[in-house]
């Protein structure tokens, strides 16, 4: 993409003595997939998100950093093996994104049981003061049960932020190896563990493994007080089925930082469906996001130089 | 106040085998100030919020415990000599809002942080996705510095909760003992200090000596990008004097959750100005909080049976 000049700058001159040649149409996102871009044949490394069909085939490319922390684009089993038979790298950004991930998943989490939503719609509208009601509305933290869908670096990192919150904090992940810090268990086991829930964090990536992770059955295994988040990726989500859930009141709410397309529609029912908060994909994002991404690929590069093990390796 | 149901029956079978006597007027609010009423004469115990005049002679009276945190009401030089020489024991019920209110400061300063305000207005308006403008208006709290003003109960509990976040920490509070956990310092050091911070947490009680504590000149020392919260008392604040900063863009953004008159009348500027968030009074506020308003009561009073020290005590 066309980054900010600053980010530009700490990348052109980080990059030396390696020559640094863009892409001849560069995206508006960081996450938007690339066009095919012949230069890529002669290239050694691979910065961005480069088209994945054309790095099927290219002989010389040694190594692929993506800008992002997500790379269902690339967990294709031909690419797998192109990139395995050839000995070329794949790295993501994933620790420039566990912090404003988990950051943000604990925002949304104290904001919905602070009923935050509630008092700001009151400021937009009528100032008024329903102390009493929205008192009687929040919850605490303390003491309750959170699951999270995903055990990464942002699930690390949220177990971190919530752990002075003392709360019952168990994770689900495809093949837990009994060293996670909380509780971990198999996916088999989520249908006997969701109904203990008052917080369902579903950090899952995108892809075909996770997709409608949280289907009609498991939203029905909820508690009727208890709140779904997404901040993974939105086919992770029957969305339907979650309309559904919403508005028969049996789920509490539900907070939506992706969803199954994005932009999500203007007409689209999720947005005022009650109860049913959304942001537009921000929760990766912050102010220096785009020099951190630079950063990262550079300490990156020094360790490529040095043949030194590079960081948030994927293959 | 008319409590609920469930926790007036806690409160009448936990009392005996003493005398339990209602007030003649009951108040709508736990906050709120008793009219006098001649029963209190025959009392051992009072619990509520007594008038605080009537409280001055008394004789039998050998305990007040306070439905609230604050005690600004209490808080005069003849009730606490009436007190001294009599051997009266004032207690209040910060332990059960110590939770509540650090839970909802750290909910304040997480979702300014992560501009949930601007996406909400969004969803309620045009259904707008205005993902990578949000996103570089997102900062992380991670290495930012945050002063907290006052260092009772809440603030310790904030300071918990906050620990993980690797943020620089400092208090004010009128006498450090230097057995704080955070860096803490007389008021005096405040206007040296100020110019560092991020995030100026205000947790300060009501009553003489902190009225406008943050004043027009100490506004004026945060940095441009600072955010002002407060989850204390509205008399600690000058309004104008905010006003007038948020106005000039001098400091970020404010966050209140008490206001020198509550409620704030519908026609004050501060629920209109830009960057200006309010809360009505919701900072303490929870599910069960009645109960544990009770059970926190009924504690004490198994110690007071027994006389043990009372948790809270004040006077």
């Amino acid at each position: 993409m066309n980054y900010p000049a600053a980010a530009t700058e700490l990348l052109k001159t980080g990059v030396l003595p390696h020559e640094l040649v863009f892409a001849r149409s560069l995206q508006s996102s960081n996450l938007d997939a690339g066009a095919p871009d012949p230069q890529l044949a002669e290239a050694d490394v691979a910065f961005g998100q480069p088209n994945p069909n054309a790095l099927l085939d290219l002989p010389k490319l040694k190594w692929v950093h993506l800008t992002s922390a997500g790379y269902e684009r690339y967990d294709r089993a031909d690419l797998r093996s192109a990139f395995q038979s050839r000995g070329t790298i794949l790295t993501n950004s994933s620790s420039v994104y566990d912090e404003p991930c988990a950051e943000h998943a604990l925002a949304m989490m104290m904001a919905l049981a602070r009923r935050l939503p509630d008092a700001w719609e009151r400021q937009r509208t009528d100032h008024a003061w329903p102390a009493a009601a929205i008192r009687a509305n929040c919850h605490l933290l303390v003491g309750q049960t959170a699951m999270i869908l995903g055990y990464g670096a942002i699930a690390r990192r949220l177990i971190e932020l919530l752990t002075p919150m003392r709360m019952k904090l168990m994770a689900i992940r495809r093949a837990p190896t009994g060293k996670e810090v909380v509780p971990t268990y198999g996916e088999n086991e989520i249908e006997r563990l969701l109904p203990e829930a008052d917080h369902v964090v579903n950090l899952l990536p995108g892809g075909m493994v996770t997709g409608k992770f949280m289907n009609a059955s498991r939203l029905a295994l909820m508690k009727s007080s208890a709140i779904l988040y997404n901040i993974g990726r939105g086919s992770t989500v029957d969305e339907e089925a979650l309309l559904s859930a919403l508005r028969e009141k049996r789920i509490a709410g539900a907070y939506l930082d992706v969803t199954a397309k994005e932009p999500l529609p203007s007409e689209h029912p999720l947005w005022t469906t009650a109860n049913c908060y959304i942001t537009p994909h921000t929760a990766g994002g912050h102010q220096d996001e785009f020099e951190r991404l630079m950063l990262h690929f550079l300490a990156n590069l020094r360790r490529f130089n040095s043949s030194e093990p590079l960081n948030d390796r994927i293959i």
